[in-house]
């Protein structure tokens, strides 16, 4: 079974290669995928966007995420079995609940904060290692979720509340989410609310961000316009975001997780 | 069969653990290798120089590159096989050219920019999960060639060209082709090329940059020399660099992709 | 056979895939597994303790380690198993021998500068491709160790010494060794050293470093503290480390490998 990982860790440290060596001692047959270290230092928010958006596209196994600030402390630890068969391991802080939406909900869940299957004795502060990985490394080796953990309410779970975007004297207000390493912005503006708005390829768009306004071009593709000129466009996981061809529109427009960006049709 | 990956997707996005999910749910059985995802942005030549340099190193299969500024543009998508065997698939932009040269030219290339094996709907923005992936998953997964798009002529392709070193004055005139991360600058000088010149190990050779003249060693390797002074060196590629010992030859020359670089043996 | 790779190669280059390459063309059995590439450059001694650090949760296999300021040179390059069954492969500086130590020592050692093994010709300057990866895979595929080189004495190998803390007028004189990237900075005190001092979870201690003292809590995890607090801890590798809750460390009190740190409690 294959066993995906997103985190925080960054590749400067050896922690992603530590959580690979204690799956593989359990679990020698697991196959182990990195899907992203790069999520922000505690960023559960953009932790929980990128794995719902990418789940489609992989196989169906364990899928681990840890963005845990709260490490070591009485939050819980969590390991779930989606309606669809997906199993979801990680904290307890909304960082899974997006995922496990687009999977049909939770079929069953288990607090793993205590679980049989950690490594003794756990740390404190890198239960990456100690909890998660051991954890999704026995699931993947075929073990009961119901032996994982104590049994929970699915109800009882912690979500995660994406701010909506929202119309103001016929403007779009938005807000980035996620921020590239390209500079290209992804607004909390999906494919539902897009078809809403009255926006057609090759029209005129202004975007307002901290106090400055932009034209920019609703397109298909960075190549659409000019290199250095901006975009908004339906990105890859069909939300809608903003670019520079060529360039960097995070920088060039100064948006982070949270600006406020507001959209006007010319 | 293995699938290796170059990309300029960085590590700090998840677009590089999305396609080993692709690859990996429609070949289970290929083994997937990164070979680097550190090419700089839209450094279409530099690509081609490390998928050339490295492509001798790998074990015969899929290799695919994505350096692709032209995404979701008319540009082709490309898969091909070269003489060796080796399938290479990517953008039609020059990426793959030094990579076949290498690899006995051309024996057979189809157009995949509406392949039957893309994910539909294909984004606009991210080819390398929607299109490359599948593609050379489909490969691996033993696929034939001619079934993953439109046969194509080789010499429609396009090819990357090279700057060729010259002499003028009694210097070797040449140009920084790559830099890498210890700041250590391969120029556009090969074995052939060196071999023409006079130098001999543990002579002194005038560098000059920007406007700046250095005086090096020609020297095997780094520890050559004491730490700080700087030399020129064959690298691992067999081709002529520049380097610090202990310490950083972009920096302190102000090397960087196509910075001229002239050579005098004193 | 498991081959695990400890660097400093950095992601951006290509370095670590070609090793990959190599290693799967000779071993195409072997399970390759990155530990980290993210060893401060030239950092000899951080390598030495992430891999003495690491070992324990690895499998048993080949593990190579390269951080190698005097490539090229006559330092040696070695491949030895540990009285416990691991084989370690790396330069003879010192890097190996803190794991061999927490390996029950040194069973058996070869110098394999010139290794049958050896890519040919070998390069002067990129000994992980040409020697230590190909010597790994020979190894990983069934070689036998006493093929790989010449028969070296262990008594003969570099060692890395760590400077020890020490106790002057009631304060504990530590140093930092490592610094990870959310700047939790580990020190030269471990868990036997730290028995032997007199603090309790909850107690503040002084931590001065560079001139400036601070109040630091002595607590089992970061979240322990308000965000923005010091505190000091034993980490997930029983050493003690100074961290700020959601915070930099590192950065807030100028610690950097090597900085004295003094510890009073109060």
């Amino acid at each position: 079974m294959i066993v995906t990982l997103l985190t925080d860790y960054g590749h400067d440290d050896e922690f992603v290669g530590v959580c690979h060596g204690v799956i593989r001692g359990i679990a020698p047959d697991a196959e182990i995928m990195d899907l992203t270290h790069g999520i922000r230092r505690f960023g559960v928010r953009q932790g929980a966007i990128v794995l719902r958006n990418t789940l489609p596209y992989l196989p169906s196994g364990v899928h681990v995420a840890v963005v845990d600030p709260q490490v070591g402390t009485e939050r819980r630890a969590i390991a779930l079995r989606c309606q669809d068969g997906r199993l979801l391991v990680g904290p307890d802080n909304g960082l899974l609940s997006l995922a496990w939406e687009v999977a049909g909900g939770v079929d069953q869940v288990v607090d793993v904060s205590r679980s049989p299957h950690r490594l003794q004795p756990a740390s404190a502060t890198f239960h990456g290692r100690d909890v998660f990985a051991p954890v999704a490394a026995h699931l993947a080796a075929g073990a009961e979720l119901a032996d994982a953990g104590e049994q929970l309410e699915a109800d009882a779970l912690e979500l995660m509340e994406l701010p909506r975007p929202r119309t103001e004297e016929g403007a779009l207000v938005a807000h980035a989410l996620t921020v590239d390493r390209f500079g290209n912005a992804a607004l909390n503006v999906g494919h539902a609310d897009l078809t809403a708005t009255n926006l057609t390829l090759g029209s005129t768009v202004e975007v307002e961000a901290g106090g400055h306004g932009y034209l920019a071009t609703y397109a298909a593709t960075f190549a659409d316009v000019a290199p250095g000129e901006l975009i908004i466009y339906e990105d890859a996981y069909r939300t809608l975001a903003v670019a520079i061809n060529r360039g960097d529109a995070a920088n060039a427009l100064g948006l982070a997780s949270d600006t406020e960006v507001r959209l006007r049709p010319q």
